[in-house]
C-alpha cells in the first residue's frame, strides 16, 4: 500500500519533459524497473502485442530526427530513450502463429481451452469490434494496448523521481521506413505505436493544466 | 520516491479481477484518488478526448449486461464501475469548438499561440497520422489516450490494495445505443472508449504469465 498523498504527488511530478540534463544517467537498476513495469502490463486477452526498442545509439537517434518533430529536444538529451512497436495484423489475427504461440507457450492453455479463447477472439475481432475490416483498425487496437505499458512506464518513472515525455510528433510512414532500414524491424508484423524519452529534467515544470473533475466525470446512483 | 519493491509489488499486484467481494465498498477518498489520477493522466497535446461515467445505480448496470460479455462477473459486483468515453471527430477535429475551448480556457494559450499549436495539430490530423481519414482513425486515436487515464487508475488502484478488472468485451454498436439511451450519451460526440471495474478480490490472484524480458525488449547500444 502506498499513501495517498505520494500517489498524487507521483501524477503530478510527471510532466511531459521537452529537455533533459544530459550531465544525468538513469542508473541500470532504475531503468530496468521501469521496463519491467511495462512488461507487466496488462493487454486485451494477454496478448502483449508490443515490443520496446531501447535507442542508445546516437547515430540510430540522430536517423529519427528528422521524421519525429515531437523530439527534437527530448532525442539529443534523454537518458534512456524507448520506441514502443506494436503488432500488426499478420501476428495479430485469431489464427496467427504469434497468437497461438501466445495461448500454448506463454498461457499455457490446454488444446481445448486454447481452441475456446480463439473463437471468443475471432467474434471479438470479426464482429464485436470489426477490427479485421482494415490493417488499420487492428494496429490501432494493438496500439492502444502499448498506451497502457506507456502510462505504467512513465509512472513508474515519476516514482523513482525519474522524468519522462511520450512522443506522438512522428511522420508515421516516413519512421516506418526508418525502423524498416535502420533499425531492421519487420514492419508487415510491426510499425511504431508511440516513443517515450527518459531522462532526468533540465528546466522545472510548468504548471499543470487540466478540465476540472466537475467537467470530465459524471456519476449515476 | 517510492521504493523499487513496493512498485513492482504493486504491478503484480494488479491482475484482471473477473469477481469482486459484494461486502466490500472502496471508500469515497479512495475512489476519488484513482479518478484524481485518471484526470491528471497526460494526453497527446493535452486535449484530454475522455470522460469517466461512474455506473453506480444498479438498473443501468443491469442495461449493460446484455452488451458486455467481458463484464459478467464484475458489473454485478464492483463496489465501483466506470465507462471511459472517448471523443469522436465532431469534438476533436482542429477547428471544433472543444479544441479552441481546450487552448483558450484550459491551457489559457494566447490568440497567436493558439493558431500556431492549430496548425500543428491539423497537420499532425491531416498529414503525419491521417486521421481524418475516417471517424474510426479519430476515435481510435482518443480512445489511445484513453488508455493512458485507465492504465493510471488501474495502477492507483492497486498502490491502494484495490483491484480492478479493465473491460474490451462488448458489443461496440450495441453499447453505444445503451449508453445513447439509457445514459443520456450525445453519441455524436463521444463513444465508448473502453470500461474498468474496481473492487475488492473475491478469489486469490492466478499466477501472472508474461513473455519474457529478453522476448519483448531490443536494445541498440
Amino acid at each position: 500500500m502506498i499513501e495517498k498523498n505520494k500517489i498524487i504527488e507521483t501524477y503530478n511530478f510527471r510532466h511531459a519533459c521537452k529537455v533533459f540534463d544530459t550531465e544525468k544517467k538513469i542508473c541500470e537498476e532504475d531503468f530496468l524497473t521501469i521496463l519491467e513495469t511495462g512488461r507487466l502490463s496488462p493487454s486485451s486477452f494477454g496478448f502483449e502485442p508490443w515490443k520496446f526498442l531501447v535507442v542508445q545509439n546516437k547515430k540510430l537517434r540522430e536517423k529519427l530526427l528528422p521524421v519525429t518533430w515531437g523530439a527534437q529536444g527530448t532525442l539529443p538529451t534523454a537518458s534512456h530513450y524507448v520506441i514502443i512497436l506494436a503488432r500488426k495484423q499478420k501476428s495479430m489475427r485469431y489464427d496467427s502463429d504469434y497468437i497461438e504461440h501466445m495461448m500454448s507457450d506463454i498461457h499455457h492453455l490446454p488444446q481445448e481451452a486454447s481452441e475456446a479463447r480463439r473463437n471468443v477472439f475471432k467474434t471479438f475481432q470479426e464482429k464485436d469490434f470489426a477490427l479485421l475490416e482494415s490493417e488499420r483498425a487492428t494496429f490501432d487496437w494493438s496500439v492502444k494496448q502499448a498506451y497502457i505499458a506507456l502510462a505504467n512506464m512513465m509512472t513508474t518513472a515519476a516514482m523513482l523521481g525519474i522524468d519522462s515525455c511520450a512522443v506522438e510528433g512522428f511522420k508515421a510512414k516516413d519512421l516506418e521506413d526508418v525502423i524498416a532500414k535502420e533499425f531492421g524491424v519487420d514492419t508487415a508484423e510491426f510499425g511504431v505505436g508511440v516513443m517515450v524519452a527518459f531522462g532526468y529534467r533540465k528546466d522545472p515544470q510548468k504548471v499543470k493544466t487540466r478540465q476540472s473533475m466537475q467537467d470530465i466525470t459524471q456519476w449515476y446512483n
